[in-house]
């Protein structure tokens, strides 16, 4: 690990408090573009969670003022030992840049990327996002679900060896080769931004609040979906409306099932990405849908919660620090 | 033609200037979801034209009172015989909804659906869209898009002949397959709205004015394009500026090259739509750009001006209802 550098604190961070009960404390931290989540670890065990904005929205704050503003409960009554992130709080907008670790990367050569960063009077650890050649091979890049991905392999050791897919569906999905423990490919799809964008910017629906899930519509469209002419496929929402009269609610979820179907019939047919056993990391409303869309393509998958495997991730990185 | 309804007139729409000088005058309008272009012609040319919103832009106005303010000023000089109006006038929100002529369609038949509406002392034709299916069978619509095309065969006779794939870039670009002089097929591709989402709303770009284009980059994407994938292969436009420091005008050139390209691929290919002479109409912005994508995949096409088109268009629905 390189020399710790400063981060830009101008606001007064909360000082510890003279008077609060002496422990040790880990922070670990998951900044993404929309949220910051941070757990307080006592003694190994989850004894509370906050959340605040995301790297993408601070508006005001420097990212350590807004990362004070979220410790600063926790500062009354422990001194925090360690404070470990992961995501784009290693990005340029972030509390510093930490260059990317290059695949083939263990989780020890991940580690050994990470950056220690002076804020304040804290001593952070911001671990390294992965940067490997996609299966087009174009270089990709991905931060904060490598954290995932290693947390998933120490909780599930069998996963370690041989060649195995995992699937972290959200704004940018990822699906990641790893061999053997290394991180070897890596793809994104713009999966989950390209819904958000069309279902509430674009001409294809006007639905006002986010309408239930149809799963009727929502298997039309895994139905429906091939991996080519996306831009041609897509107008069949806006016809479903105008032709077939359904409801903008019923298109909405035509259109999800279209995008997550496009993806999931992309990865299975991309030359090298298929036959691996599939693993799916993520909150269980997300995962489920991607399971429903593999299960209609004729294969299965294992599921695992995104928070533990970002946890076990986090653990595994402060440890690797303190070893 | 049915029996004229009555538009919705609410305001007051200026009437004919009582000492204005006489002399029979046509105005044709082209009005789609993003602006009102009218042109008024004197005695079979073009003498003067206007601009005003698009239907999709109408704010305080209804639709009859957008238009009457656009052709008042003429009012005042002309009394205006007829007013013939594509597009949009004749959707659900525009002056009056218009049912979509099913394909096959010959001009006839398509102006055999055209509809009468009154609007304050005026009497307007609206002509209607058509509704086809898709290469893939789905029902598809285009509503101005077929004067468009009405009007090429009434300019170039051969190309009422055989078959003939025309194509009109666009927000909603449109590939018609016409078959002996009938609209027969038509596939909508969703680009244009598609690259506007992306290079202004999307964590794809951030470009603040448009940039001028840039032809290496747009030619990259040609390169890169295909008809696979496109949520894949969007995040290689992120990936370029991210890990190659290519600049954000560089990188939305690429996703211009992505998208047309992944839209002219996916046409060439798809079975049935490929073989016929190619015919692109529109602006010369945009044709010049679809012609360097077919030029790059191995083909050709012919170019005519879009406004030729649709004024041919709009006059030959003018005639049609004087004969």
């Amino acid at each position: 690990m390189a020399a710790p550098v400063d981060c830009d604190l101008q606001g007064a961070a909360p000082r510890q408090a003279p008077g609060a009960p002496e422990g040790p404390a880990r922070v670990l931290c998951d900044w993404g573009s929309s949220r910051l989540r941070a757990f307080l670890m006592l003694g190994g065990t989850l004894a509370e969670r906050r959340e605040g904005p995301g790297i993408g929205q601070l508006a005001q704050d420097s990212p350590a003022e807004a990362l004070a503003r979220v410790l600063a409960p926790w500062r009354t009554q422990q001194r925090l030992e360690r404070i470990v992130l992961c995501g784009m709080a290693g990005s340029r907008n972030g509390l510093a840049e930490v260059p990317y670790v290059r695949a083939p990367a263990t989780a020890a050569q991940w580690l050994a990327g990470a950056a220690a960063v002076r804020c304040g009077e804290d001593l952070l650890t911001l671990v390294p996002g992965i940067q490997a050649q996609n299966f087009r091979d174009v270089a990709d890049v991905m931060r904060g679900e490598e954290t995932q991905i290693f947390g998933a392999l120490s909780l599930e050791p069998s996963l370690a060896s041989g060649r195995q897919m995992m699937v972290l569906p959200g704004t940018h999905s990822k699906w990641v080769e790893v061999r053997d423990g290394r991180i070897a490919r890596l793809q994104t799809y713009f999966t989950g931004e390209l819904f958000d964008l069309l279902s509430t910017r674009s001409s294809l629906l006007r639905v006002g609040a986010a309408p239930e899930p149809d799963e009727d519509a929502f298997d039309v469209g895994l139905r429906n979906a091939t991996r080519f002419d996306l831009a041609a496929n897509l107008f069949e929402v806006r016809s479903a409306q105008l032709i077939e009269a359904r409801s903008a609610g019923w298109a909405r979820s035509l259109l999800s099932g279209l995008l997550i179907g496009a993806e999931v019939q992309s990865m299975l047919a991309l030359r090298g990405a298929a036959g691996a056993p599939l693993t799916l990391i993520g909150d269980a409303s997300l995962t489920v849908r991607y399971l429903r869309a593999l299960i209609s393509y004729g294969t299965d998958a294992h599921r695992l919660d995104g928070d533990r495997c970002v946890l076990a991730g986090l653990h595994a990185a402060a440890e690797f620090q303190e070893s």
